[in-house]
């Protein structure tokens, strides 16, 4: 199998693993009991804390520990909003491709009274710095702006909205979800207040993930209870995979550019290569793109058939957000840079991992040019387009 | 070490943590995508829910996986107020002795517009199901009671309150963080409408648990986001933990009687040793109480000094509840069971496990007798005491 849906998921790398039974079988006390075995667990997840902190450019005070990149999403957005209220701001600013932990929370606030304005993201799949700006009001509390996208990719202007956010006293939280581990995350250069992260995104556990927040904004909690992270996440911390979620990310971090290296050029070959197949487009822009990212869409065809010929063909590959897949609309994220909807439907994203290889992408590049070609034999739409009756989009 | 602080956390049986191994490195696609890699991860983790359902009587749609037990306790209630607020019903009924997780959020709901009453659960640890009873009004909408303490171990009537809220159509939740795996758990016979269990208080992973909700039940999200969990808990799932808890379940549901048998006359010869001890008692009922529990109080001491000599000596044990450790307040339980402030704070928790022997017991007994009386020796209270200054509660 070539598992190109590392956007969805990642394998954990053997250092994660490792690291995971080891704390598992040698340090599973309590790290909230008093005696030195819980002690040792207690400076493993702090040690932990630790690791994680100095990889993106934070203090260990301010990262918490969570379930994972949703529950981060949900308690960024959700601290942001309580302290906006309390000061009598109801305005977020956020885009209309973002993830659905971000969307879906920011459409339960606005069922509370609050006001959101979601910009655009253009063709390209990029926020405009100048939109955030003309978008912040007297009453804006957030800006929440994903690093990467999980569809298409495209790396976001962060360092330029948080310099605007920065300048106009808003907060700014990111979902680096798709970032973290592939591309150059700190949070002091880029001027972040709050960012949400997955380990299982980047060779860490499932389950595992984690929130920086800035030392001076005070976190509401989601789960109630035990002291644990300074009172702002109850619950017995999962000290093994935090522990695996910090080995992974100090893998990540220090192999950024290797990988980059080796990844990149791959998905420029298989880019190239199904562009050749007529009516397609690769969905977003090239650049600044995550090194493994491609997604493109086919005319004429639906998505869920060539993923699942893919699949007999031995590639794993996505329509998009493997959240959302079973639904049938087509993506949101998609439709947000302008693709109409019967366009959208016929999606495809490969997400390449380190162990990818040239004989891959060819095999890939033939596989998909195969399997278009096959789909569109047998499809009215495109039979018609062919016709003449109807007008090709792409 | 003798470690008898399981109630704290255990160590992950090896059943367990080989599943977790196995499902990390061999099934770890997105079980939310659609190609066979990600089905299949999907098919294990719904032949987890099936198992964890089937163990505790309940059918497979009524779990969902949670983080762990704060997380189920607090989605939990949240949800039934939500239900009684759009009933017009905001009063909730609980005990004064509930692990934080259920507390927090009543004091949240509290200051949201609700009224809790907290129920006494007397000198014995014990809930009075009439005393339920007779607090339900008409606009109550939830009873929450855990089903056996966490630093007491006093198992509640948990089948005749269940019968009770279900006569008066009113929702019964449990925490049964410690029960489940210790003792027999059945949500069909025990009248249980919604129950948290946390996986690492039975040989299971940190950070997994889950929430049984009766299927009538429609639950509220905590974490929003995307379509996983039938769209009532976001984010990607942790499989492998997931699959190391149903395992890990199996084996504690199976070997409940087996356990108890080994574990009871064990904690038993604790309790008689320790009874010995001048001025002191065990906190709660011996019966009904979790077979692997023991909690008491010595006059005249301190807790936080006798768990770090006990430490000293190799045991590893407890004041109370690990959330709490640290907080120089006495255990909100035993104030509840009516213990005064003094005598609270000399309290001792062993929790044993499963491999505890008759020599551990002797060793235990030897060691706290020394450790009470070497403290005792220069501690000014009991000091007053002996020489008739002030009187004797114990």
């Amino acid at each position: 199998m070539i598992y190109a849906d590392n956007a969805a998921t990642t394998k954990m790398s053997d250092a994660a693993i490792n690291k995971m039974i080891e704390v598992a079988k040698e340090t599973y006390g309590n790290p909230s009991s008093l005696y030195e075995f819980g002690q040792k667990a207690k400076e493993a997840l702090e040690l932990a804390r630790e690791k994680v902190a100095c990889l993106i450019g934070a203090e260990p005070r301010e990262i918490l520990f969570t379930s994972g990149g949703s529950e981060a999403d949900n308690q960024a957005i959700r601290s942001a909003a309580k302290l906006g209220e309390k000061a009598g701001k109801k305005h977020i600013i956020s885009t209309a491709f973002e993830h659905h932990a971000v969307l879906h929370t920011l459409e339960k606030l606005k069922s509370e009274g609050f006001e959101i304005t979601l910009l655009d993201v253009h063709e390209d799949g990029l926020v405009r710095p100048e939109e955030v700006e003309q978008a912040i009001r007297e009453d804006t509390c957030l800006v929440t702006v994903m690093f990467a996208n999980n569809e298409i990719g495209t790396i976001q202007p962060i360092k330029q909205i948080g310099e605007i956010c920065n300048r106009h006293q808003v907060l700014f939280h990111t979902d680096a979800v798709q970032a973290i581990g592939h591309v150059p995350v700190n949070v002091a250069d880029q001027n972040i207040d709050m960012l949400s992260a997955s380990a299982h995104k980047f060779h860490g556990p499932k389950g595992v993930g984690f929130l920086y927040a800035k030392k001076s904004i005070r976190l509401s909690n989601l789960i109630e209870g035990g002291a644990q992270e300074r009172g702002r996440r109850a619950g017995t911390e999962n000290v093994p995979g935090i522990c695996a979620m910090a080995e992974a990310l100090s893998e990540a971090v220090a192999n950024i550019e290797k990988n980059r290296d080796h990844i990149e050029p791959i998905r420029n070959r298989i880019i190239e290569g199904l562009s050749e197949i007529p009516h397609s487009a690769l969905n977003g822009s090239r650049e600044p793109r995550l090194p493994g990212n491609i997604n493109f869409c086919f005319e004429g065809i639906e998505g869920e058939s060539l993923l699942l010929l893919l699949d007999d063909k031995g590639i794993a590959a996505s329509s998009g957000s493997a959240c959302t897949s079973g639904s049938l609309d087509p993506s949101h994220v998609l439709l947000a840079i302008g693709r109409v909807h019967d366009v959208a439907h016929g999606s495809l994203r490969l997400s390449l991992g380190e162990d990818i290889t040239d004989e891959d992408a060819d095999y890939i590049i033939s596989a998909v040019k195969e399997v278009v070609e096959y789909l569109r034999s047998f499809s009215p739409v495109w039979r018609n387009l062919v016709a003449g009756k109807g007008k090709f989009i792409l």
